[in-house]
């Protein structure tokens, strides 16, 4: 069996990470695969770095060219990041008959709809299990584990940033700016790490996700996006007395004809499977009418895991070549859609329960004014906290919320602003059962 | 293109879900295949009775061989269970050339090698995925998603029967036997439930598991197993004290020159992931070296999810053939194995740490005769829990030791019968800590 021939383009982190895979586990790769993977070629504007590896340097170059023209490479590797160059150099591929293996979430959440026509058009596959989970297999087990499933509803902790500092703010109590700075130290987070907190990059995913789910391309701003950064941690305590953990949550439910899509912290119950996903770890929950509510987890990110997902689509391209037969799977996994177009429902008409934290003077009669103005607006409370508590001089008041309409409490919260018994900014988050 | 077509021996809870899938889901399975995937044929001793679903009564036939010679059957699906007639009907179909799909994990675990070796003698695909986990997809993970990685440890909740029992012990503190029978009544348990809570079926499961993550069959009498039927709400309890949850594991680990296997309740300390699989869910735990720890998580067993699994390994071959190539995956995912065989460690070779409960009579001196077996042993205790609750006249001394070796632990307890302070059968749990 002549071997199956790799080249690399980016040769960071996660380029760096699947190299050492396919050289150090090589004979479990060629056990598995049942002929060899070679490393043919390798590009990085860096050819001189140290990468914690033994490279021959014969295989390193800086054109990218190099690696997508060599007529002896079956599978380029994009792994540079961004959108321009790796848009160019993976359409320059599949337009050579080259399969295609990314990590480039960002990429396919924003020109997805190019790059998965181009692939089928040329008949070569594409593999992208790196872009979403890191190391979990999420997107094998969309395409093929759940395949007979209608999917109900994915619920993502999706960035391993985000959740290590929810979980840093949850255990010790620590205000989110200490946090923040003490995971740029240790390295759990860039600096600054505003794409992982602001809900861009869980964003990224979820929209690949969908895709999948759908068999339709569905980009990045149509997602309702908010971030953690201006989460307190009092809100983090009071969530823990109502029995609850908050997490960045990326939620996709199918409504048949529409879809909800959105990425915030959101109140999950502390039995759930998912409250119990912490430090840097991900997980996917996904319900499909089948199969019922699954999760998936581990490591989201980071040079090992992220080079064991890259090298999995590497072995699944390199089965398929020796089977000998076309490219068995299209990208999202589907030959047509389920559905012509996905229709996102306007975050105004979501209907969820809710947590309001008001910050009110301690005099009587605020309690009925709180809840007269979301009585007026058909929010019905069903539990509230009131303690004595003073936070910079006014008293928290503590509420969820039976089911509500976003608009109705987009509108409350409006006209709260003009209750002189408030005092500053009332805080929501979104409660999550299911 | 044409259709793919499906013979179904076996029209039980299994068979009924998983034409139902197929049925009810056919858009959904043709849009993701690419082709139409057809009934074909149903075998069943039990032709007469509704499965809740409209059959039409043309597919049917008693005569399992109908279906495996029908010539226009790609795929013989067997859901009998059971082992001789199930190994024949398998056998026989891939003599004929047809890609074969089962959920029978006695059969695999029992026989396993033989229908392996026939798959690829055969060249014919053999799908298992609903043999574990019901439907989760850990077989198609373990294959596929975590191809790249060395397996260095498995622990799974197999069995969700159990899971089941020792969730309603732990929370309502209710004796095993009180639990069997409401398990019984409200249909999660059979009657008796004894392969369920002996081990048995979660060996099965974890000798599956074995094989692939090896390359090398492993059958179920390597497996060293112990059930939860002696569990009483006391050890539960205690545990919950010490911070722990008891469970019934199924743990492979890879020392590298032999591998530990083995079945029997342990106790896993609260804030592990696994300790919140609760109720009837099953949940696989998996380190790789590359992806790090893994958890997959899910249903494991019932008509809908089970269905799911069968379904979505007909998928798989629906989409092999469809790309005109060959059988692209071996059984065990291996061309060739890692190793040339499978060295299990006796088990009292095992290096654990251990919970113990005696029962002991409430007088000084005590804890010092039962310390000093354990010294002698070269066991060293953790911790000790000593109150004044009787239990049937005696006073428990509950405690966690260290780590320490199998065999020594045997010759303690052994040697702990000959003292007159102790009043009855000691208890002996094992304590997982990853």
């Amino acid at each position: 069996m002549r071997p199956v021939e790799v080249g690399i383009i980016g040769f960071g982190t996660v380029g760096a990470g699947a190299f050492e895979v396919l050289t150090r586990n090589r004979e479990i790769v060629r056990s598995r695969v049942g002929s060899e993977i070679i490393v043919k070629r390798i590009a990085d504007l860096d050819v001189d770095s140290d990468r914690g590896i033994p490279v021959d340097r014969a295989l390193l170059t800086t054109e990218a060219m190099d690696v997508i023209e060599d007529p002896e490479v079956d599978v380029v590797v994009e792994l540079i990041g961004g959108l321009d160059k790796a848009r160019e150099y993976i359409l320059a591929a599949m337009d050579r008959g080259k399969h295609v293996v990314t990590a480039n979430k960002a990429l396919l959440a924003e020109c997805g709809k190019e790059i998965y026509e181009k692939a089928e058009r040329c008949g070569v596959s594409l593999g992208f299990e790196a872009s979403v989970g890191g190391g979990i297999p999420i997107i094998r087990c969309m395409r093929e584990g759940l395949a007979a499933n209608r999917i109900h509803n994915i619920m993502g902790i999706l960035n391993g940033t985000s959740n290590y500092i929810l979980t840093r703010m949850t255990e010790k109590g620590l205000p989110y700016d200490q946090v923040v700075e003490e995971a740029v130290r240790l390295g759990f987070a860039e600096d600054p790490p505003t794409l992982d907190v602001d809900g861009t990059d869980a964003a990224h995913k979820l929209a690949i996700l969908i895709s999948i789910a759908l068999g339709i391309p569905v980009s990045l701003k149509e997602i309702y996006r908010e971030g953690i950064d201006s989460l307190t941690p009092e809100d983090v305590l009071f969530a823990g007395e109502f029995g609850y953990s908050v997490k960045l949550i990326a939620i996709a439910r199918n409504h048949g004809d529409r879809l909800e899509a959105r990425v915030h912290p959101a109140m999950i119950p502390r039995d759930h499977i998912l409250a119990n996903v912490n430090e840097v770890f991900n997980a996917i929950y996904v319900d499909g009418d089948y199969v019922g509510p699954n999760l998936y987890y581990g490591l989201g990110a980071g040079r090992k895991p992220t080079g064991s997902a890259v090298v999995s689509d590497i072995m699944g391209v390199a089965r398929q070549i020796r089977s000998g037969g076309k490219t068995a799977m299209p990208p999202l996994a589907h030959f047509q859609a389920l559905k012509d177009r996905v229709t996102i429902q306007p975050m105004n008409e979501l209907t969820s329960c809710y947590y309001f934290r008001f910050s009110a003077l301690d005099r009587p009669g605020v309690l009925s004014q709180i809840a007269g103005v979301l009585g007026a607006h058909d929010i019905s409370i069903y539990s509230v906290i009131q303690k004595g508590r003073e936070i910079d001089g006014s008293v928290p008041v503590v509420m969820l919320t039976h089911e509500a309409r976003e608009s109705n409490v987009q509108k409350a919260l409006a006209q709260m602003e003009d209750l002189n018994v408030l005092t500053g900014r009332t805080v929501m988050i979104r409660v999550e059962h299911e």
